[in-house]
C-alpha cells in the first residue's frame, strides 16, 4: 500500500487539478446507521453519569454480544466467541493471490524463512494458487501439509466466495492432515447466493478443525470504530487432546483486556433487529455498487471475477503486468486501484477493484474506464 | 486473579449477607469527565453523517492525537507516539515483585524456559528483587545483562516511584549491556513528588536505550475505553544500528488497522485544558483514597509501602504469607486485597490494596480493617 500511496501523491503533483477517485483500499464510505451510532453515543455519554461509568470489561467481550453474534451467524452451529493470536514454530500456508496480511503477520513472528528474489515467495510458506483455471480453489492433491491453513471466503482480492464443495474438500484435507484451518469471514455478509457457506461451521466436522476470525469493519462499517472475533469451537484439540480454546483463552486474557466497550455497544446495536436490517441496507448499497463496476468492465470484453458475493472485483488483464495496467488506469483515468501482484505471485496479470465507495464516484469511474477501454479496444 | 475471583465466590456463598468490598483489581471506579465522554459521543454519533464518517485511521494514531500527548507528556523531549509489540529470541529482566503481564507474555511468545515448581520462577527471566531492603530498587551490580528489560514506575504492584538517581543508574546500565528497557508509566500521572521523574525520557540519554508505554486506562479513567500508546524514540537503534523504530512501525502497520477513533476522540479531549484539569482531579481522588488507607495502616502500625505517588499501597506482614493475610482478610472483613505472591517470589509477605474505589468505600473499608487488626494487636 505504501508503493500505492507514493504513486498517488506524485500523481496529484502531476495533476494538481484532477479529481482522483479511489477504488484502491477497502474502507467503507457510508454514514453507520443511526440505532448504532447513537448507542455509541449513549454508551460513551453514560460514561460521565456514576451510574453509567464502566471500568474493565470481560476480557473475551460482552456476553451479551457474544451471544448476539453466536444467533445472528452461527445458530444451530453452537458456537461462542474470542480473539486472535498464534504462538511459534508452525508451518503456514495461504491462497494465492491472498490479502498480505497473513504473510506479514507470520513474517513478523519468524515463521517464513528468507525470501525468494525473483518471486518474492517466502521459503517456508506454501502456497496455494487460486485463479481462473481452478475455480479460484486450490489443488489440494499437490498442496503440502501444513500446521496452518489461512483460507478467506469471500475472498480478498478475488471475491470468490467458496462453493459447498469447496469447504468440504478443504476440511477433510484439514482432518486428514491433523492442520487448524483459520477461516477468514470479514465478508460473508456479501454472500447472496445461498449455494455458497456464510461460514465454515456449516460444514459438518469444521468445529474440529477450524478456527473462524471475523470483525464489524466490513459488515457494520466499523473500520474506524474497530471490532472484531474469533471463533474457537470446544472441539478443536492439538494433537495431544488439549483444547485450544485454552490456550486462546489464556493468550486473550493476557495479551489483552477486551474491546472498547463502546464498540462493544455499537456492535449489539447493529446486531438488533432494526440494526441488522440498516447493516444489510449498507451491505446492499456497496453489492449495487460492485454491479455497476462488473457491468462496466463485462460491457469492455475485460474479464472481472467476484463482484457478485464480495465488495472485490479481481480484473483479469492476460499477459500484462498488473503495475503497468495500475498505471495506465490512474494516468489516464485518476482512478486508484490495487495491482494485483501486491497479493501474491499469482495477482501478476490482475488488478483489484473496490466496491466502497460513494455512489457517484463509483458512476463517475465507471464512465472514465468505459472512456478508456473503449478507446484502447478501438486501437 | 483467578484463584481470587475463586475465593470471592466462595465467600459470597458463605457470607452471602456481606457486604464485600473490593481493594483488589486495580480498575478505576469514577465517571468520566463530562467533556471527555461528551467528546466520544459526539464523534459516535456524527458517524451516522454523510459528514461525519470516518473509515480507518492511521494505523499509528491520529496526528491531532500523537502531537497532544508529545505535548502534554513529553514537553522538551523530542518524542512522538505509536503502539508496542515485541519478536522473538530475546531475554528479558522483570522487576520483582510486578505485574504479572510481562511475564506472562514472555512465556506465551516463548522466551523464558521452564518454570522452577518450588518457587515459581522462570529459568530464563532475570528477576530483579525489589523490596523495603533496596529502596525498591534492584542491585545492579548482581543483575545479568538481558536484551530487554521491563521496568514500571511508580511500580504496580510496590507504589513505589523511582527516583532520578534510581532511573539514571538504569539508564547506565542498559547503555552499558546494549539493553533496551521498556519503561511502563501507565502511573506516572499520580506522581507529585517533583523529585521523581514521570517519564523515562527525562534522564539524559535514555532516548537512546528505551521504549516507554503508556496508557488512558489509568490517567483518564479508560480502562473500558481501550487506549494506549509507545513511545520509541528515532534515536534507539539495534545493535546493528538499524533504528527499531522502522520495525515497530511495520508491526503496528500489519498487526494493527489503528486505534479506535472514538477512543482516540476522547483521549483527546482528556488532554484539553478543561479535560486534563478535570483528569487530575480525578486521579486527586484516588489520591486522597490512597491516604486514607496509608494513615489507615499507619496508625495499625502495620508498614505500607507506595500510596503517596501511585494508587497502589504494598503493605508488609513481615513472616506471614501473603493467601493467609489475604484469606484473613477477607473473613473478616469481607475485604478483597491481592496476595503478593501473584507478583513474584518477593511478594510472599505482602498484599497490594488498590486506592481505586468509591470514597464511602474506602473508608468503611478502613474502619474494618481498623477494627480487624487492633483486634490483632489486642492478642
Amino acid at each position: 500500500m505504501d508503493m500505492i500511496s507514493a504513486r498517488e501523491l506524485e500523481h496529484i503533483k502531476k495533476y494538481p487539478n484532477a479529481k482522483v477517485i479511489s477504488l484502491g483500499i477497502g474502507d467503507t464510505t457510508e454514514p453507520l446507521p443511526d440505532v448504532v451510532a447513537s448507542s455509541m453515543a449513549n454508551y460513551a455519554q453514560r460514561l460521565s453519569t456514576p451510574k453509567g461509568y464502566r471500568g474493565y470489561g470481560e476480557e473475551q467481550g460482552s456476553k451479551e454480544l457474544r451471544k448476539a453474534i453466536a444467533e445472528r451467524f452461527y445458530k444451530d452451529m453452537g458456537i461462542k466467541g474470542t480473539e486472535l493470536l498464534f504462538g511459534s514454530n508452525m508451518s503456514v500456508a495461504v491462497q494465492d493471490p491472498i490479502f498480505p496480511a497473513y504473510i506479514d503477520s507470520s513474517v513478523i513472528i519468524g515463521q517464513t524463512g528468507d525470501v525468494e528474489k525473483e518471486s518474492g515467495s517466502y521459503q517456508n510458506i506454501e502456497y496455494m494458487k487460486c485463479g481462473p483455471q481452478n475455480s479460484f480453489f486450490p489443488d489440494l492433491s499437490r498442496t503440502a501439509r501444513t500446521d496452518i491453513i489461512f483460507f478467506c471466503s469471500p475472498n480478498n482480492p478475488t471475491g470468490h466466495a467458496a462453493s459447498w464443495d469447496q469447504l468440504e474438500q478443504l476440511v477433510k484435507f484439514a482432518h486428514k492432515n491433523g492442520s487448524i484451518i483459520v477461516y477468514d469471514s470479514a465478508y460473508a455478509v456479501y454472500i447472496t447466493d445461498d449455494g455458497r457457506p456464510r461460514s465454515i461451521y456449516e460444514i459438518p466436522g469444521a468445529n474440529k478443525v477450524a478456527i473462524e476470525v471475523s470483525s464489524f469493519s466490513k459488515i457494520a462499517g466499523f473500520t474506524g470504530v474497530r471490532l472484531g472475533w474469533t471463533v474457537v469451537p470446544e472441539g478443536l484439540l492439538y494433537s495431544n487432546g488439549f483444547p485450544v480454546i485454552n490456550d486462546f483463552n489464556r493468550i486473550v486474557c493476557t495479551c489483552f483486556n477486551g474491546a472498547s466497550r463502546i464498540a462493544q455497544a455499537g456492535g449489539l446495536a447493529s446486531l438488533s433487529s432494526e440494526g441488522f436490517k440498516a447493516v444489510l441496507s449498507l451491505v446492499d448499497y456497496y453489492k449495487e455498487n460492485a454491479e455497476i463496476l462488473l457491468e462496466t468492465f463485462d460491457s469492455l470484453g475485460l474479464r472481472a471475477y467476484g463482484g457478485v458475493n464480495a465488495p472485490y472485483l479481481w480484473v483479469h488483464f492476460p499477459g500484462s503486468n498488473s503495475w503497468d495496467v495500475f498505471n495506465e488506469i490512474l494516468e489516464k483515468t485518476h482512478i486508484i486501484t490495487v495491482p494485483g501482484s501486491g497479493f501474491g505471485p499469482a495477482g501478476k496479470e490482475f488488478i483489484r477493484v473496490t466496491a466502497f465507495g460513494h455512489r457517484e464516484n463509483i458512476v463517475e469511474a465507471s464512465k472514465r474506464l468505459r472512456s478508456l477501454f473503449s478507446k484502447t479496444n478501438e486501437q
